[in-house]
C-alpha cells in the first residue's frame, strides 16, 4: 500500500514563505510542496532594494531564487501571480485565483503555511496612488522607483517617515544626486531608538544634505496631472518630484482572519512556538505574525527578515512532520545611515520601563580600533540593564565602524540573560586594527556596573 | 589616632602593573601606591609596536601614560629604571636597585603586586645578541627596530617564528619594502590554530611576497663584524640584513621564585581568583601568571594584554581592600595578516580532544555582508563543539572583513557554555551592508548541528 504524499501549501513568496517551503521539502522528501505568490517575483529581500536604487546592486541580484530555480534547487513549485482568496480549514483546502487568466480553483492541503507578510500603512490622504508616489515594499515597487529615478530624473524628493527604510532611501536618493526632504511625525528620526541615537541620526542626515522636518506629517498632497507636486504639512509646504512613503507596515492577516484564525492585540497572527495557528494544520510565519519578545516576555510586532526566515524554517519543518520551536526574538535592528552604523538590540529604555524593569542606563564613547591606529572611529555604546537582576536588557550603538557586529555580541548577552557583572569578565579577542584593548562594550559594562552600584 | 596609609607596591610597569596600581589607588584613595619598572618606559602596549615600525603609529602614541601622567591622572608614583631584586615576604619589604646610580634600597609594603611579565624565549644560538638581531618585547626594542629600518635601510629580513607577532612583523617589514623570509619549526604558521586557518595564513603570507620556510628552525647565525649576515637551517641558508626573533615568551618569575612563591607546571605564578599568590599579602597579575582556562578548566599560559589588564584590576582592587575575582579566560586571539583578519577563541580542536571532549567540528564559508553588496568578502568560520553536552568549545575565523568582531560574539557563547542548538535561535541584527541575512556564524551553527545529529 503506497502512502499518499503529504501536500504542504504555502501562501506568500517573499521571505518566510520560501524559507518554510524549502525546509518542508527537505524534511519530507516525499511531500508535494506548492507555494503561491500574488506578485510576479518570489524569494527576494526588501532590505536590499534601497541599494539597488542607489545603483550599488543590479536588479537581478535581488532575487535569491526564481520559480524555476526554487523548483530545481529546493523541489518547491512556486506559482506566481496566484492570489489565495480563501482558506477553508474544515475542508483543508484553499481557493486560488490565477491572476494571469482570472480563473479560480481549489487546492487541497494536509498542512498549510500562511506567510502573507505585511502591507504598507496608509496615510489616509488623497493622492497616495499618484504616479510619482512609491512604497518600498515589493520588488516591483523597487524596480519602479529605480526606473522613475533613471528616466524621470527627479531633482527633489519627499520621504515620509524616518524609520530605517526612510533613512536607507534618503541615503540612496542622495547618492543619486536628489535633494531630499524627510517628513516625520516625531521630532527626531528613528522613533523607538534611544534619544541619543536619534540625535546622532539627525546630525548624520543633516551633515549629508537631508532636510529633516520633524513633527510634520503630511496633511495634503497637491496633485497636478496625476503627480504629487507639493506636500503640505502644518509647518510648511514642500515642492517635490517624487514621494516615498515609508510610514511602516501592518500585518497582512485579512486572509487568515476570514478563515477565523486568531490574531492578537497588535494585529498579527498568534502562533505557538511551533508556529501553529489557532486552526488545525495551519501554520504561520513571518511579517503576518506577532512575536514573543524574549526579554519582556510580551508580544511584539517586528516585521524583520531575520525573524521571518527563522519562523519559516520552524513552520516548514513542523508542517513536514518535524519537531522544532522558534523561541522568540529580542528585537535586533541595524541600519546604515550614510557612513554611520546604527544598531539597537533588546529593549529600549522606554520599553524596558514599560515592562516594569528597574532601568539603569549608561552611555560611553570609545573607539572602534585601538585609538592610536589609523582608521579608528568613535563608537558610542548605550547599555540598558535591570537593577534588580543585573541583567542586560538592551543596547544601542552607533559609529562609523564596528557598531553592528558589536551589537550582535550584546544581542547574545541579552538573549541569554547575562548580567552586566558577568560581561566585565568577558575574554574578547584584541588586536589594535580591530578593537581597543578594552573594547567599548566592556568599557560600557564597567561604567554601567559602577552606576548601578552607586545608587 | 590617624591611620597609617596602606603602602601598595607594584613590580612591573607594562600592562598588568599600571592597571593594578591605578585600580588600587582608586579603590583606596589614602593608599600610597608605588610602581617599579626596570626599563625607561611604562604603560605601553607591545601589540602596537609592529604598527609603529610599519609607520602607521607615531612612537609617542605607544605610551598611554608617562610616569608624570600616571602620577597626575592616577595618583601612582612610577619609578622607572628601578629594578626590584629581592622580595622579603616575612619582612614585607623589597630590595630595589636604582639603575641610574646603581644604589639599592629597601621599601616596606603592606601589599605587593608582582607584574613582572614575560621574557623572550632564547634559541640558544650564538649571535642572538648581535647588533641586527631584535626582539619585539619592549618599547625600547621596538624603537631600536624602527631606527634600524629607518637608518640602516635593510633590504632583507629573516623573521624567526611565525606566531602572531612574527606575522605582524612580516606585514610591517613588507610595508617598509623589505624582503621577508620567515623560518618556523612547524610546517605551517600560527601553531595552535586550526590547520584550515594556518593554511590560509600561509596563502596570505605567500600572496604578499613573504617567503615562509616551514620545518626549518635556525641552527646557526653567521656573524660578520658584529652583525648576523646569514641564517643557516637544515633546509637552506638565508642571507639577511636584519633578524627578528619572535619565538615566543616565557613567564618572568625569577624574582617570585627566589621569594619562594609557588609557580606551576607551565612556569607561571599560581594565583587564586583573587590573584593572590602562595605568599601572604602578595598578589600577581599578567604575563608572569598562569591562567585558568574556562572551557577546559586546565591551567594555561597565555600572555595577552587583555588578560593582564583584567588581572591587574583584580589584583589592584583586592590589594586595596576590595573583593573581586578574575574568573579565568577562554583564550581569545586576533591578528591581522596583511588584509586578512584571523581570530581564534576558546579551545582548538586538538586542545579540546586533549581535554577529553567528544569533538565535533564544521567549517563553512559565508560572506561578511549580504553577498550581493559591494565590498562583501568571504568569511570562513570553523566551530568546535562537544557532542555530549552540545556546548560550543571554540571557533576559528578568517576573512578580509568581520572575522574578529564575530569571533567575539562566539567568545561570549563559549565563555557562558551556550550550546550550538541555542546558537541557532540567536536573534542578530541584520542589514545588507554589515551582515548576510543568515550571518556566517549562524550558518556554521546550523551546519555543525546537522553534523552532530547525523552521527
Amino acid at each position: 500500500m503506497s502512502r499518499t504524499p503529504r501536500r504542504i501549501l504555502v501562501v506568500g513568496g517573499l521571505a518566510a514563505g520560501p524559507s518554510a517551503a524549502s525546509k518542508a521539502a527537505r524534511v519530507d522528501p516525499e511531500a508535494e510542496v506548492v507555494l503561491f505568490e500574488q506578485g510576479p517575483h518570489i524569494s527576494y529581500g526588501i532590505c536590499e532594494i534601497p541599494y539597488h536604487i542607489a545603483g550599488d546592486v543590479p536588479g537581478q541580484d535581488l532575487v535569491a531564487y526564481t520559480p524555476a530555480q526554487l523548483k530545481q534547487a529546493k523541489r518547491v513549485e512556486a506559482r506566481v501571480l496566484h492570489l489565495v482568496e480563501e482558506i477553508h480549514p474544515r475542508e483543508r483546502s484553499i481557493r486560488v485565483r490565477d491572476t494571469t487568466n482570472d480563473k479560480t480553483y481549489t487546492e487541497r492541503y494536509d498542512k498549510l503555511i500562511i506567510a502573507t507578510g505585511s502591507r504598507p500603512r496608509s496615510l489616509g490622504l488623497a493622492g497616495e496612488d499618484a504616479s510619482n508616489v512609491f512604497h518600498v515594499k515589493t520588488l516591483e515597487g523597487g524596480f519602479k522607483i529605480k526606473a522613475f529615478v533613471d528616466t524621470a530624473r527627479p531633482s527633489r524628493a519627499v520621504i515620509v517617515g524616518a524609520g530605517y527604510i526612510g533613512i536607507e532611501m534618503a541615503d540612496a536618493l542622495r547618492t543619486r544626486g536628489i535633494e531630499v526632504t524627510m517628513l516625520d511625525q516625531f521630532d527626531l528620526p528613528m522613533s523607538g531608538l534611544e534619544i541619543r541615537t536619534r540625535e546622532e541620526v539627525l546630525r548624520v542626515l543633516m551633515a549629508n544634505g537631508v532636510r529633516f522636518v520633524g513633527g510634520s506629517p503630511p496633511v495634503r498632497f497637491v496633485i497636478e496631472q496625476g503627480s504629487v507636486r507639493r506636500v503640505e504639512t502644518a509647518n510648511g509646504i514642500y515642492d517635490t518630484d517624487l514621494v516615498i512613503l515609508a510610514v511602516g507596515v501592518e500585518p497582512e492577516t485579512r486572509l487568515a482572519q476570514r478563515a477565523g484564525i486568531r490574531t492578537g492585540a497588535l494585529g498579527g497572527i498568534i502562533t505557538n512556538p511551533q508556529q501553529q495557528t489557532s486552526a488545525l494544520d495551519i501554520y504561520a510565519a513571518g511579517d503576518c505574525c506577532e512575536v514573543k519578545n524574549l526579554v519582556s516576555h510580551k508580544s511584539m510586532y517586528l516585521p524583520l527578515a531575520t525573524i521571518a526566515s527563522k519562523q519559516g524554517w520552524v513552520a516548514g519543518e513542523n508542517a513536514a512532520g518535524g519537531h522544532t520551536r522558534f523561541v522568540g526574538a529580542i528585537g535586533a535592528i541595524a541600519v546604515r545611515a550614510f557612513k554611520t552604523e546604527v544598531a539597537q538590540v533588546g529593549l529600549g529604555s522606554a520599553e524596558a520601563a514599560r515592562a516594569r524593569f528597574d532601568v539603569a542606563m549608561e552611555t560611553i564613547t570609545g573607539s572602534s580600533r585601538a585609538s592610536i591606529m589609523p582608521g579608528s572611529k568613535k563608537l558610542t555604546v548605550t547599555l540598558i540593564a535591570d537593577r534588580r537582576s543585573g541583567r542586560l536588557l538592551g543596547a544601542g550603538l552607533f559609529g562609523e565602524e564596528g557598531a553592528v557586529l558589536r551589537a550582535n555580541t550584546l544581542a547574545v548577552s541579552i538573549q541569554h540573560g547575562l548580567t552586566v557583572h558577568e560581561m566585565q569578565q568577558w575574554d574578547l579577542a584584541y588586536s589594535p586594527p580591530f578593537t581597543p584593548l578594552w573594547d567599548p562594550i566592556l568599557i560600557a559594562a564597567n561604567a554601567l556596573e559602577k552606576k548601578m552600584f552607586k545608587r
